[in-house]
This record gives C-alpha cells, sequence and structure tokens, in this order.
C-alpha cells in the first residue's frame, strides 16, 4: 500500500506514532513543534530533531555547504523558538557519500556553527557513516520556562491570527531558481529562524504558536487541528515583501499561493487575544494580523477576491 | 581531500567537532557513548544519536523491517547503559523512498515499538521525510544517577578489563551471510543490547564503561585514548559462544578476528577495580575478564600465542 492511499505524510505520523505513551515527565508527544518533557520546577525540556536530505532539501548545484549547515541549525532552532524556547543543545548525525570531501564538511560545520553560535546553541554529540547520497540529522534539546510554553493546541475563539515578517519568500526563491531565472533567491538559500527572545516576547501574549515550515496554509490548519477550532484568513493581510511579489510577476504566479502553500519561511504564525495585541506591539511590533479563530463549525477559509475558499494542506511528501 | 586522508571517521569527528564548547550544564560533550547534561539535583541527562542507512548498515535481502526496527532501538539504548543510564524518550527521523510500502514502515515500527517497550522507552516524535535510499536516525535521551555515571574516561592502572556475555556473533553472522552459509546469524540481524539494570549495577563497581559497536579492540582503545592509559588483553580470555567458533571454523577465520575487529555486538566493555569484583560478581556474573589497564607508556597490546600484538582500531565507516 502507498502512503498517498493512506493521505500522505501527517496520515502516515498519526498512523506509525498512535501508541498512546503516557509517562507523567510527557507534557506533550508527538503534535506540535517539539516534545515537552518535565524538567526543573519552572521550566520543561523541549526536543525536535529535523532530517534533510540532499537533492530533496537541499541541491548541490544550488546550495553552497555552508548555506546547507546554516539551514540544518535554522530549521531545528525554528521548532524551538515556536515553543517559546530556548535552544540549548545539537546533536549531529550525517551520512557522507564515499567521495565526499573533508572540505565539503569543514564548510558544512562552517554554517552549522555559525547559526548555532547566533542561536546560543553548543554542538555536543553526533554520529557518522556513509551512505549513497548526503543526509543530515539534528536533534535539538532547548528549555522552556513553563508559563511561556506556546503549544499548538491553544488557540482560542477570537483570537487574533498574526504571523511575523513576510511570507512566500522561500518558495519564490525555489521557483526562481527552478525557472533558470536569477532574482531574490536569498530566502530559499539562506532561510533565517527568529530568535528565541522574538519568540519568548511573543510567548508571553499568545496562546497558540508554530513555525512556518510547510505554507501559512498548512500551519493554520495544524493549529485549528489540535485546538478544535476553526480559522478565517483574509488573504489580503498576508504580508508579502517586494521582493516576492516581483518574483511572482516574473514568473506569472499569485505570490499568495507562495505564502500559504509555499515552503520553509521560518516566520512565526500565532494566536493572541485582542485585548493583548497592544501590548504585544509595545514588544514587538514585526508581525501582522492576518485572521481570527473561529468555532469549529464555520471551518478553515481563506477570504479572496470577496470569495470564501478551503484552506489547503500546505507541502506533504509523499502526496505531491 | 579525501577522509582517509586525515586519519579516517574518528579523525574527522575530532577535527569537526574540535570547537571547544563550554556550558556548566554540559558535563561530558563529544567523545563518549552519551553527552552527559546536568538535570536535577541528583541526575544527569545523558542523549544518544545513531543513523543507519540501507545497504550499509543493513541489506533489505537479509532484514525484515521488524529487525531493522529492533537494531535502531537497541543501537542507541546500548549507548544509554553503557553510561549507567536508563533511556527514556525517543526521537525517531527517517526518509523514505517514494515506492517505500506502508506494510514495511508498519513492520519497522513494530520493531522500534517491540524493542522501545522492552526497555521503557517511550517514542514521542521525530521526523518523515524522502530520500532515495532509506536512512533510520533514533535520537536517545535517558537519565543517570550521578553517582553511577560511567565514563570512558575513568579507567584508573591496575583495573581489571572485563567484557560482558560473548563476542564476535555480530561479525560471525554477517561472514556466514556474505558467504551464503547458513548457521548462527541471529546475533547479527537481531542484535540485543544489554539492559539498564544490567548496565547500572556494573556502575556500581566499575570505574570505566563503553558498549561494543566495533569490535573489542576498538572499545579498549577508545577507553585508553580517554583515560590516558594503556591495556593488555589475552586474546584466549575472551569470551567465544560455542556458535561463533562454529562458524569461524566453517568460514576458515580466527574466531577472535571477529571478536576484536567485528562490529555491533553490543555487549558492555567495563574496567573494574580488582578489590570490587568479588562483589560484583555477587550481582552480575555474566561477564569474563580479559585483561587488565597498565601504563600508557605499555601501550596497548593483545597477548596471542605467547606474542605481544598492538590492539588495532576496529571497524572505521572510512578507511575500509
Amino acid at each position: 500500500m502507498k502512503i498517498s492511499e493512506i493521505g500522505g505524510e501527517f496520515a502516515l505520523i498519526r498512523r506509525l506514532m498512535s501508541k498512546g505513551e503516557s509517562d507523567p515527565a510527557i507534557i506533550k508527544g508527538v503534535g506540535d513543534d517539539c516534545a515537552v518533557l518535565e524538567y526543573t520546577a519552572d521550566r520543561y525540556l523541549v526536543v525536535t530533531t529535523d532530517m534533510m536530505v540532499e537533492n530533496s532539501h537541499f541541491a548541490a548545484q544550488w546550495f553552497t555547504p555552508f548555506q546547507v549547515g546554516k539551514k540544518l541549525m535554522e530549521v531545528n532552532v525554528s521548532d524551538v523558538v515556536a515553543m517559546g524556547g530556548v535552544p540549548r543543545f545539537a546533536f549531529i548525525s550525517i551520512a557522507l557519500t564515499r567521495d565526499t570531501e573533508v572540505e565539503y564538511l569543514d564548510e558544512l560545520y562552517r554554517g552549522i556553527y555559525a547559526s548555532g553560535e547566533k542561536h546560543g546553541v553548543h554542538l555536543i554529540g553526533g554520529d557518522t557513516t556513509h551512505g549513497n547520497e548526503i543526509v543530515l540529522n539534528l536533534a535539538l534539546i532547548g528549555e522552556v520556562e513553563k508559563g511561556l510554553l506556546c503549544l499548538r493546541s491553544d488557540a482560542r475563539i477570537g483570537d487574533l491570527i498574526c504571523v511575523t515578517g513576510t511570507l512566500g519568500g522561500n518558495q519564490a526563491g525555489l521557483e526562481l531558481l527552478l525557472a533558470g531565472r536569477s532574482g531574490h533567491t536569498i530566502e530559499f538559500l539562506e532561510p533565517r529562524c527568529r530568535s528565541a527572545s522574538e519568540g519568548s516576547v511573543i510567548a508571553r501574549h499568545a496562546n497558540a504558536m508554530i513555525d512556518v515550515s510547510d505554507g501559512l496554509g498548512s500551519e493554520v490548519r495544524h493549529i485549528c487541528e489540535e485546538s478544535g477550532v476553526g480559522a478565517r484568513i483574509d488573504c489580503e493581510k498576508i504580508p508579502l515583501s517586494p521582493e516576492v511579489i516581483a518574483a511572482a510577476l516574473a514568473l506569472g504566479k499569485d505570490p499568495y499561493d507562495f505564502a500559504l502553500y509555499g515552503g520553509e519561511d521560518f516566520e512565526l504564525v500565532f494566536t493572541v487575544p485582542p485585548a493583548k495585541l497592544a501590548g504585544l506591539k509595545e514588544e514587538f511590533s514585526d508581525f501582522s494580523v492576518v485572521g481570527s479563530v473561529v468555532p469549529k463549525e464555520e471551518g478553515m477559509y481563506l477570504i479572496k477576491n470577496n470569495a470564501s475558499i478551503d484552506i489547503g494542506r500546505g507541502y506533504d511528501h509523499f502526496t505531491e
């Protein structure tokens, strides 16, 4: 049976991870950006892991090894930041090919360390082996003040749905490269996640939070499913940069599709009660309100050109 | 520059991980079976990660997916047990191919859960993606009582060098399969690590401990290098099972080579002061004394047929 026949990646994860894991130390298992574990009196441990495969996640003709290393760290730090947490310790597994050169690895690790130092991450373990293509896995342990923990599942009806920065830059860069066009590709080649200090400021005001790794549509869907709510997104409020709009124009594509169904922008999507919006803005203002949390019965929909359309799923490794 | 030119896998790891990571929470970074982190007043966290690549670590014509899953868990639990620790929480990343079937994954996860339940491990996170070959990574978090922590670096001159169970079964099974022979292949196809309760009993008496993942020679070398000592191993004291001896005879090989330079037996190698040997034996007796810790100046050597020979390196992914 093919994975697409059971509904794709997320259905697969639900199927494989469906054994209920009950242990008082597990605050949150599968189903959020990180797993959450009991730690100290006032803090939880948060743990995430992400795997990147050559040609699937990074094409050697586009990415320098330095950029690959940076991306590997940013991908994971983003998950910790989206919990309201602070990243601490990283463990890297790498499968090399028989002809991987030492210089490639030096550059790869220079990228890992460059991003790691920026975020205060210590690289303290890993595994090295070989295969037919380069595969990288980073496991990252962080911590979060208990009062700041921000799960996907805590969105409340009436919350405003917000997103940091601008979206679509990652997908725009990919599509430019695929089309052989020059332009604004840096957000694809060197995605940057938000800092722990930004995430923790948001976490003091927000109810739910998630990072953008599969497009805004997919992330809003995750929040809704985990919180048991619906969502209304106003398409024209989705923040786009001039560079993304220019790239979309050049490619004859809709820039909102880049934002909604594109890839790894690593911005933060969060929901905040209207009464807390002003307080958040005093501390952090680089975000836009793009919609609101509605009752589950209303569904998840996007208002675009005065029409209401279903919010799609975002990228799925096994159905597209 | 090729990895073999700088000295292989261990030299590569030293090169890439050479940035000194200083943080008061890091008790031990790179250089042991697990990283060790501050946790509670009386316990440390231990963390390990291992990657397995199809055809490099498990050939589809030999391993059932159930066996692959079991091995993935045992490999990692073994690292935690070798610290004197108890495994707790696992995170699995998996790269699937486009034609990986759901049934394959069901069996793989059945194996992971079977081994995980035996060792009390909860599977609470991971990542799923795709590539051109199946790659699995497991990151495992455990804990260890501070007084039981057993590092590679704590061997003392005069300690006895001991090994649990018997060695060589993994390599014997591999060589039988490579030769197309039937026989005792189960230790290759279903390697089993020691339990946390066995490891913690040993840890109450031992100074240094490591698990056997690259052959006894390589593990003794790791202990010596990290502890700044030498070692004498008496070849004829290395414990071999009748099945391994029979396999070696059938293949025209030396069974001690299977033990010394073979693969993933996942037994425990530990050093214990002579005065503590009797006390350990009262609680746990499935081990053999195979040698002793000597001053560094004497080197690492094996007494075999009354000759003294250097202890080799064991398996290296990048020089063989």
